[in-house]
């Protein structure tokens, strides 16, 4: 965690330094020749273009029809910014300082009482384990709507800081255009990710243009109850299901029902839904996003305490893996407020 | 099981009777008129012509987007033909047989050994837990390439014995009719059912026009493994979730992440999804096929040892439910081969 502090530190020191160098490219760009204009030529964008041409000419051997045109994006890193933190996990450290009042134990429990106190160090210490603690305490013990309103209300609030712009336009130019050159091509678009499937799905049609039932993560146990004669959809502080890394197949498998035939990612955590799709039978494409533009958005990989790229890295020459490159492939990062 | 081997031993000697009594009505009574030909004029095509009608016009206090128009449906019963045995348990026994040179274990173990032996009062009196330790012998140990393939082979070629129809045949023509007019208007239509979610999905798209990832289902506990160098998806003995009764809420919200506002059901195991569905906020519609025509299908309600409907019928007055009367509701059952 002393890494983790120390680039919380850093970033919160380097807005001011940072701020003028967000580079917006919107729509604004686009051309009716190119369906992708926030991708710069280039072997990732070809891959593409030639992928979605073959799939969808009927005349093709590598023809799919619609209904098996499926694409799958891992979110965090991939359609929006996880750096310096994931999102989620912000918000339940927000989550944990509201709720501090009416958990009066949390002044003596870790790692709570660490992280009311704001020594990040130790809440660090506690790693994963810590913060699934935290996210269970925050995330259970209420209706599905409760949870639901609280989670629209701080996305609706919140901004990441080195960009000043809230979470939900945290996300990336390049992949909308990807996501509906998608659907233009009769794609389904889903979302595959190791977050919270209720914390998503708030926004997820609205920024990405992907409904509800297109969402898929990770989850606690729920329980239907009859509260004052309302039928009523409780969360418990069990886990239910986690969506990632070898989970990422077994999830699609569960609330998709069809392999993918193109599938997004940017972290050793979205290896295995990426050999899952290219196992397929027929032509496949699998792509990772690789964080390279410290200036624009972030570098990080191998050692990154998130998104960790360092396998993929290794094995995607010989697996056929594109390593979309975001300072050389991607023209601009984000859309226009 | 002595109800249910009389039932099965009466249809048995019932269907040279029956099979010139069934009435094939199908697509060709349709007008341009009438979305829904096969359904008679009565409270229950009148409820559902008026709710669509509220949802869809945006001059109306009931008002809908589309991308909230979210209709649910049970499967057994409510679709399709679940009389004298669910379907899937016809295709457990069948595979109990067809795995038994592999299993001389199950010519001494119970309830295989009585099925085996055709003993079908010993495999009744197992009861559920008997058909459900079936059920996971047969649904298991295999990919889910393999069980998929083995679902469409017995589908392709297993006939209800009645109708003398395939059992993807033994679909409702109004129900098809009422899942293609809710379509047109916007809905999008799930399936959830106590059934397997695997066990459906291989049919779902041809023969209800519903993709596989709208069908929403029980489940058995899914791993990721690389075999010979290969990803596979390997189905395990282990129930991971039961869609039924208070079960359908929550899978409705953890596939579906949204509250239906029109629900279909047959039977008391459909009760919870329809309070939910009607608990929220504005305009819901609740509907159960009641199964009152022994001559073109069944009747059975109260008492029955599949899709049984006993509360339904006491509270659906009061709670606003639509009684589908089958016998006076459906001008047909069944569409033409």
């Amino acid at each position: 965690m002393n890494e983790r502090t120390h680039q919380l530190d850093l970033f919160q020191s380097l807005i001011a330094a940072c701020v003028s160098l967000v580079v917006f490219v919107g729509c604004t760009t686009s051309s009716a020749q190119d369906p992708l204009p926030s991708w710069n030529d280039g072997p990732a964008k070809k891959a593409i273009l030639e992928f979605v041409a073959a799939v969808t000419d009927n005349s093709s051997k590598d023809y799919v029809k619609p209904v098996d045109r499926i694409a799958t994006f891992d979110n965090d890193g991939t359609l929006w910014v996880e750096y310096p933190m994931y999102t989620q996990v912000l918000f339940i450290f927000d989550r944990v300082k509201q709720l501090a009042p009416q958990h009066p134990e949390w002044k003596t429990e870790q790692p709570f009482k660490a992280l009311l106190e704001g020594d990040m160090k130790t809440v660090g210490a506690a790693g994963e384990k810590g913060i699934l603690e935290m996210g269970m305490a925050t995330h259970s013990g209420m209706t599905a709507t409760e949870f639901e309103k609280t989670v629209s209300a701080w996305l609706a609030t919140h901004k990441q800081s080195k960009f000043n712009r809230l979470y939900t336009q945290c996300v990336y130019q390049p992949q909308l255009e990807l996501l509906a050159y998608l659907r233009d091509n009769g794609f389904k678009t889903f979302i595959v990710s190791g977050g919270g499937i209720q914390f998503m799905r708030p926004m997820t049609q609205k920024i990405y243009g992907i409904p509800p039932e297109q969402v898929v993560g990770s989850s606690v146990v729920t329980e239907f109850q009859i509260r004052d004669g309302k039928p009523v959809l409780v969360r418990t502080p069990n886990i239910n299901f986690v969506n990632d890394k070898a989970g990422k197949p077994v999830g699609i498998y569960e609330h998709i029902g069809q392999r993918p035939i193109l599938a997004f990612g940017n972290s050793d955590s979205d290896m295995q839904m990426i050999q899952y799709t290219k196992a397929g039978e027929g032509r496949r494409l699998g792509l990772f996003v690789h964080h390279t533009d410290a200036d624009r958005e972030y570098a990080y990989d191998r050692k990154s305490h998130v998104g960790t790229l360092d396998k993929v890295l290794d094995l995607a020459d010989a697996n056929g893996w594109i390593i979309v490159d975001m300072k050389n492939d991607w023209k601009g990062v984000f859309p226009e407020k």
